[in-house]
């Protein structure tokens, strides 16, 4: 199955790509794609679900966060060997955690705001694991078993905020719009081995990461069980696993994002983002 | 005002001290304290309440996190000059800023679960400010406006993992109980001035910290500016900015927390908070 959750910003429905690619409307069946409504019999259930009778909407609308009420986003960092290495970091004997502020969430094809602040905005194509059962110390074996589905993100990252402002990575990691996460949420059945996704990612066309999950240094599974004996996973939180070589830091000179850029990215199996990088004109 | 939030855990029900000390049921009047009920409006509707007919409620009921639904736990590091010296960093240029994971909260007189693989716990009591109003790049002397009330925490924390484990400090700041937040949150009116608060922490009776909100090397309104710069923050949201000096880690040798040491912390007008430290007996 594949569930989005469609309309503005803050107004988001919830809603399934059917058979022939069509986004069916889900509100008259579930209140939203959130913690609650992804354990594995509340996805049994939908996955039961005659859809051709539920409303077609229009492909144009808007895509948000496949899930709702995220209680936390934890990241990993350094965990693909020759990312590690580009980034000028030894290879991690265990995993490397960071998080990302849940505000930072966004839609696949929301524009990534460029903070005032900004002078080294960079990408990292992920592979997500959205949490679908309480996992506290779990075994390897069973760890996958907690996993309500797979979804691309880009962990959008500000180097000068990340590594040169003191502290730990996570201010880098945590302006608003750093977390386009979807367009889908896409069940494990759908997925086979999540060990063996094709990634990639493109800035004005120009490939910059190619990457599979295959070359991961500590797997979904081994990810899981190491945070869950760190700190308890809900259903609905999101876990991001890693980005392979070919981020802005690690070109020689180093490439960063500019307003007007476009970054699309994509694994295989869980669709495609494009974001448009935009000058902050919020106000306070 | 006084707002706590009451009962079992997650069956937590609002309620209010009252002006003799007793605690209030606010059910019939709010559905929760959380961030959509804690903004200026909000407050104004509480504090104009005669709560003289509301039910009384037992002393003796446990007290959970006086706010609901919190998005994010902002956490500043080395906010007070002698705490930086004696975690052995230099005092910061700008806020050193990381993230505690919301599982990790729980209410003041809750156990403290000792990690299985914890071989450094330690104590930090703390000014916590929890936001009433969205608040994004807000000014400083705006920044202020966008508090709901402060609170009492104590920002546990496994030094083994904050330090020596790999990554960011977010894993040793994470794991779960290592946030205990209230009794109170309390409102601006009833504190004055947020920045000549005392603090002190016992363990076991024997007193550690010692320390006032005067000493903050950035005040409240600086980090609220700060920390709206980089990420927007929610009504909800808890901001918590640092521990004055007298942590374990900073004890000649180190000290640190064993299964059955009690923690008693406090800060005027905040009222206090007592934690037993207990092995972790839970299942997976």
């Amino acid at each position: 199955m594949k569930l989005v959750r469609f309309g503005p910003v803050g107004m988001e429905r919830p809603g399934m790509i059917d058979e022939q690619g069509r986004l069916r409307d889900l509100s008259a069946v579930v209140g939203d794609i959130e913690g609650r409504t992804i354990g594995p019999e509340a996805l049994d259930r939908l996955r039961a679900l005659d859809v051709s009778g539920l409303p077609v909407i229009d492909d144009a609308v808007r895509l948000g966060v496949p899930v709702a009420n995220v209680g936390k986003i934890v990241a990993i960092g350094l965990n693909y060997t020759d990312h590690a290495k580009e980034a000028g970091r030894p290879i991690p004997e265990e995993p490397v955690v960071f998080m990302k502020a849940t505000t930072s969430l966004c839609g696949a094809y929301d524009d990534t705001i460029k903070p005032r602040q900004s002078i080294k905005l960079d990408w990292e194509v992920e592979l997500g694991i959205v949490i679908g059962t309480l996992a506290r110390s779990v075994s390897e074996s069973q760890a996958l078993s907690h996993v309500a589905g797979y979804c691309l993100v880009n962990d959008v990252s500000e180097r000068h905020f990340q590594n040169e402002r003191g502290g730990t990575w996570d201010k880098g990691k945590s302006f608003d719009t750093f977390c386009p996460v979807g367009p889908w949420l896409v069940t494990p059945d759908e997925i086979g081995d999540p060990q063996n996704l094709a990634m990639r990612l493109d800035v004005n066309g120009k490939r910059m990461q190619t990457g599979s999950t295959a070359n991961m240094i500590f797997a979904c599974a081994t990810l899981i069980r190491y945070v869950s004996e760190v700190m308890t996973l809900m259903p609905g939180d999101i876990l991001i696993t890693g980005t392979p070589p070919g981020v802005g830091l690690g070109m020689k000179p180093p490439v960063f994002l500019h307003v007007g850029d476009v970054v699309t990215l994509g694994i295989d199996g869980l669709g495609e983002q494009r974001q448009t990088i935009v000058a902050d004109t919020r106000g306070a």
